[in-house]
């Protein structure tokens, strides 16, 4: 797999987990910004590659155009399965998967920054409000991971066992996103303590928004 | 696999989701129902089984507990390999998980019960302006993926070729859900028709809110 050309955006926390997974997997990728607050997502030449309009894609060699990051990242365990991102065995992949899950189908899609836009354009919500929302539904998701992760005895040094995966990989930039708006980690130990593991990990530290070459 | 117990709700997408695949795997299950408007997912029991208080959730003969729909959809997958949920190359799967994502990660969670009860007691909406809300979300996925589904050669009776998988699952839920808010599907002759052929299939039939033994 030679010459992958990643679309993304340096904040998009979608796009972290992408730079993260292909960073922890060893492939070298062109980077391609697309500014989201400016709409470049929208552009004609984007849509003709994601008529979804949304980053990340990436963009294969032979010209194959993935998107979605969790399918995106599922492809790059299964054709680079060095280092794995899942557990060996079903179960305990279910477990890790509904870990990722939580935050990319719960916490992520409501708290983007579409939804925020339109809650502020539909219904009048000012900044403050457009953070209580995104604590709201947070909390609503940290809450009970908090207390899945410190009841588990899979858990360890990172989501599952002592190896970053799949679910680091959400938990990781979700924290990220977090910082933006303002949400107190005091009461999730458990997922600070994963979320530095993470980021003293090289794979992760590299994929963090301002070291990206469009941040501001 | 031996007494399966599903914690569902009749009217929950993702629940939907789950029935149809269980039923497409030939699995059995004791259908156990929470009624999701009177909080009953809240229950200290329920919490028990499963932190996130979310339907669904499957509890194995052994009494291992999975949760999120997707993540327990691989699971029955990876475990009960016939008839296969997902294609057999990994190109072909990451365009499979990408349609599925693109309703689970985009639609569904923006749409869901709590976030527009969140809605209506914070912001005030209304039950019209619940639908707009709704109607938005729905339109601002299905316009690309009609387009997605139409270009593709991939693309046959179901999401991917001729059998229906993982895709499809959300495809159906989806469109369901959509009914209860007066969406018009004229926009999506292609989504409209999938639908139609996933109905006709009877592990789709069967999965659908008003055959469930909690309906209303």
């Amino acid at each position: 797999m030679t010459g992958l050309v990643l679309h993304n955006y340096f904040r998009s926390s979608t796009s972290v987990r992408l730079r993260a997974a292909l960073n922890l997997k060893g492939l070298s990728f062109d980077y391609v910004a697309h500014h989201l607050r400016k709409g470049e997502q929208r552009s004609a030449d984007f849509l003709a590659l994601n008529p979804q309009g949304l980053v990340p894609a990436l963009v294969l060699g032979d010209g194959a155009v993935l998107t979605q990051s969790l399918a995106i990242i599922e492809y790059l365990d299964e054709t680079h399965p060095q280092p794995p991102l899942l557990p060996d065995n079903a179960l305990d992949r279910a477990r890790v998967r509904a870990l990722a899950f939580a935050i990319a189908c719960e916490v992520h899609p409501v708290n983007n920054l579409r939804v925020l836009g339109y809650l502020k354009s539909e219904f009048g919500a000012d900044d403050r409000a457009a953070a209580v929302w995104f604590s709201h539904w947070v909390a609503d998701t940290f809450g009970p991971l908090e207390s899945m992760l410190a009841a588990d005895p899979r858990t360890g040094r990172f989501c599952h066992g002592d190896a970053p995966g799949f679910a680091d990989l959400c938990l990781y930039a979700q924290v990220i996103n977090n910082r933006r708006f303002g949400v107190d980690m005091g009461p999730y130990p458990t997922i600070q303590r994963i979320f530095d593991a993470c980021a003293a990990v090289p794979a992760f530290a590299d994929a963090a928004p301002e070291r990206q070459p469009d941040a501001e």
